[in-house]
């Protein structure tokens, strides 16, 4: 007897300009698709991946899809087995989360095929291992949106505090994704360990201001407090034409915008999908100026996380 | 012809835990009262002072209650003149916003009197240059709340963004004084410039995490947010028994608590009047075991600002 299910995981915006390691937000586009099916024989396979250009390891102690599930089977004592077809449909090492789409896809859908013995915040842990598989750090300001859709905040880590924060109904986001490469491993040197106190006062008063106009549906606060006077000041070096790009979408009408991750896309938030494009093809348009291509995906801000579909 | 009105403006706790120079609430009580009469004859006077010991100068260039309405005349040009009786109801130096109360009485009383010329986003600035005159500094965190009521962010200085954050009706303060002194300049000199990044994601994560527990009136968030790495571990040294009298408000239930301002007064907050006074008692108790006597208040958080009364 085997059964079968085909799940969706939303792309993710990590750190949202001044809200570096603690915020993040799901979009309804790109994400991940996994076609996952539970089989008698025990064990984790993958038996195909598209969309990835052959980057990603089939070992499926080696990819979050399935690294994540391994464990979790392990820590529900299943007996049964999954066959996962992964279809990439987001850039890989973007900043969009691309690990972390494969592991709520592949948790997710294991979750759904068992009759979810398990909720979403226990979830969580399992697709944290799978960004310490990909990272080599358990963050969770990728799988904590991913999971639980709209804006997250990770409050804390230890212990784990994920508070979702409400999301207005209207924000759309605007993401370039560049042809160009970022190593995470450079756009985390590249940080200070030490910061001026006076700084770390003007962001946590915009974190503060942010997750203010996300409550209470104040798009102009949003927007005015989306400004980060520590990381992205230091990554912007690492991305071309980083301030043209922003600038050229907050001139086509969107609230505000930064790095998405650690790069090298670049977000934007607007008020209404029409600015949300408008923004993007701006984006898009400044990066061509200095002869870079990019993707563009723009959508709503996703508001479910992971689905069947 | 004249014209009198008595209002009320509220002490404030500054900084709150996590929000230092970003957050500040009002109380119920303590307070200051102002007595202020419109006369025909221009010039602003000081006919007396109560509660103060007689260390609140009467020079009313000297004094915030006038100093403040003095600007806010030559502003709207106005040639009526005002004299004014100040009955400090609280300590003063105590860390509880005793200048910004009396600015903020002294230029309520006016506005009202004058029929509201004013708003009080208006009026914010000229209670601000009180601050100024009182400590070297135009800060808002208390002002801001004193004029508004409830909790308000200071999101940015520079353009000055003040945000009244709604705050949770049954959500009540113990504030204690120690009779014990704490310059501010000390307080001020012992903060360090520097402070390390992983310290300010900690914090800011907690900013965001209190302004959603207010803001959905969620208590626990609120009390598991109020968690200071950077600024009450160093002027935590200044206060003799700070941690265990926080531990014995938290013991009897409080939810968080931390600093009043700049100290030395120690405030907690927690959900209903009942558990608030328990944690005031428990906090008065814990200072006298060292020897230290105090005095105790426990109100509301205060949700209108200044009033007639």
């Amino acid at each position: 007897m085997s059964k079968e299910i085909k799940v969706f995981a939303p792309a993710t915006v990590a750190n949202v300009s001044c809200g570096f390691d603690v915020l993040g937000f799901a979009v309804d586009s790109p994400g991940d698709e996994a076609i996952v099916k539970m089989v008698d024989k025990q064990g984790v396979i993958i038996t195909k991946i598209t969309g990835d250009g052959g980057r990603l390891p089939l070992d499926p102690n080696k990819n979050t899809v399935s690294a994540t599930i391994i464990k979790m089977l392990d820590h529900l004592g299943e007996k049964r087995g999954f066959e996962i077809e992964l279809h990439k449909k987001m850039p890989l090492g973007s900043g969009l989360g691309s690990s972390a789409a494969s592991s709520v896809a592949g948790i997710f859908a294991v979750n759904e095929l068992l009759g979810n013995p398990l909720s979403k915040i226990q979830l969580l842990p399992f697709a944290m291992e799978g960004e310490r598989l990909a990272s080599g750090t358990a963050h969770a300001d990728n799988v904590a949106p991913a999971l639980y859709g709209g804006f997250v905040l990770i409050r804390s880590y230890n212990p784990l505090d994920v508070i979702s924060i409400h999301t207005p109904s209207d924000l759309h986001a605007a993401i370039v994704h560049p042809h160009i490469e970022v190593e995470t491993r450079d756009a985390r040197s590249i940080l200070r360990k030490d910061i001026k106190l006076k700084d770390a006062i003007t962001q946590w008063g915009n974190v503060a201001g942010l997750v203010t106009g996300l409550l209470t549906d104040d798009y102009n606060l949003i927007g005015r407090s989306m400004q980060d006077v520590i990381v992205e000041p230091l990554r912007a070096i690492l991305i071309p034409g980083f301030y043209e790009v922003k600038e050229a979408a907050m001139d086509a009408g969107a609230l505000g915008g930064g790095i998405s991750g650690s790069g090298p896309s670049i977000f934007s938030v607007s008020k209404g999908k029409e600015t949300a494009e408008k923004a993007g093809k701006a984006m898009v348009d400044a990066f061509k100026k200095i002869g870079i291509e990019s993707d563009l995906f723009v959508s709503k801000i996703n508001a479910k996380g992971p689905i069947v579909i």
